[in-house]
């Protein structure tokens, strides 16, 4: 099986993209010619599936939309890596965090039922919560080293805690190669200094778009040596881009859009 | 809708129990005569809940165990509070760790759909993480304030990481009275600091059991003023006491066992 960092190289290559589309299926913001509930929720995805897939280098399905629609939508969720060309990877975004045989059967989910490339987990109840994905050699495994949240104030955690998750990451992935980090673009300073103690492996940068973090910025500060190895995810941003008819011409508009941003960026940073 | 401490007293009070079970269909574990497939998980977890439902005060249903069965899993996970006896409450252990709109998701699935009575949450994205599982009023949110697993060790989080979470609970309980902790069970000296600094809500503690606390200790450590104000888990010890056919009658001794001397092991310290 293709390691999940191949993936998204050849993927970029295709599609010249670094972008990926957050796939979060909200019945709030659907647009207002279609149902509220998973039959609108399935013609939404594939809608935007169909007019972003020559656009992007990866899709990132996030668990909890999908779970909100029951079974049914756990059951989309299993549909969706043959919805997706296959060609572009999938990135579940799960931030799963337990232990054990627990972890275990996460992992077994994601990987085996879902079928996901890769998936989002929160590492800080240590290796007991990320080994059991990492035994999957070929996923991706994103583990959650900065947000920018406000309530991420509440607990007095040691400053440093997201480059202890880095130096982590960097200390696994000689053995787990597809090890990866997931960095919020808020904070270019705190980019730079993550690349530096992780400078192999693919960093996962949401937050543009709708939460504006500056593009040249965290591409200055989040690039690899050798090539960008980021992956910018948006959202809601292309998503629900219109709430007319026309949503997935304008999800599309809005992805090629941020395709450019990103390409223009990495050229003028270049 | 009732509060689900009152659901526990209620529970207690007629089962005169305080033990939790853990529904945590593992394949692997099964009964030699059970299909390891979602028929035999079905099989498995209505025997368990038929055969130990006048011994308990609580099912803890652990998400990733159904998930692993996938959507199947989750339309089960959908029917456990039907199969579940009205008057026993159902704590979903899902350990969520998310923000804003995907946390509002969560809370969704959870509480509209699987229409659980409490769920588990790892609190450490701070507030945006938890309020929105505590809007809904009347539901357990019991946030991970202490484990016991290895891994634990593998970040430099502050020592007194599990008391900031007692405090931030007690300063929720004000406007958010059913919000509880889980604390693990090895550590009873922790135990009596986290109830010192969390007087009057439920902890849930695990690994008792096949995790081996010390019963007596614990309850002497944890106990309320006025009551237990503890849920003791047993999972392991109680689902898997027997891999014969008799598997649903050793659960109920086992069960019944714990029960029992959770109930001396409170007289004895009374």
């Amino acid at each position: 099986m293709m390691p999940f960092s191949e993936l998204i190289r050849n993927a970029t290559a295709r599609n010249k993209s670094h972008l990926c589309v957050g796939l979060d299926p909200d019945p709030e913001k659907f647009p207002d010619h279609l149902s509220k509930d998973i039959n609108g929720a399935r013609t939404f995805v594939e809608s935007i599936i169909d007019s972003t897939s020559d656009l992007v280098c990866c899709y990132k399905p996030n668990c909890g939309f999908f779970e909100q629609f029951g079974w049914e939508g756990v059951q989309m969720l299993e549909e969706l890596r043959s919805m997706i060309p296959a060609h572009i990877p999938m990135l579940l975004d799960a931030k799963r965090s337990d232990i054990g045989n627990t972890a275990t059967a996460y992992a077994k989910s994601a990987f085996d039922v879902i079928r996901a490339d890769a998936i989002t987990v929160n590492p800080l109840l240590g290796r007991d919560s990320i080994e059991p994905f990492t035994i999957y050699k070929s996923k991706g495994v994103f583990l959650l080293a900065l947000t920018s949240n406000p309530g991420a104030a509440d607990f007095q955690l040691p400053n440093d805690l997201h480059y202890q998750v880095c130096d982590f990451a960097s200390s696994m992935a000689t053995n787990c190669p597809e090890v990866a980090l997931v960095a919020g673009a808020t904070r270019p300073d705190d980019l730079r200094e993550i690349r530096e103690r992780f400078p192999n492996g693919l960093i996962l940068v949401p937050g543009v778009g709708s939460q504006g973090g500056e593009l040249e910025e965290t591409i200055k500060a989040g690039s690899r040596h050798d090539d960008l190895g980021l992956i910018i995810n948006v959202s809601r941003a292309v998503l629900y881009a219109s709430s007319g008819k026309d949503f997935a011409e304008a999800a599309r508009d809005a992805a090629s859009h941020f395709r450019e941003q990103i390409n223009n960026a990495i050229s003028a940073t270049a």
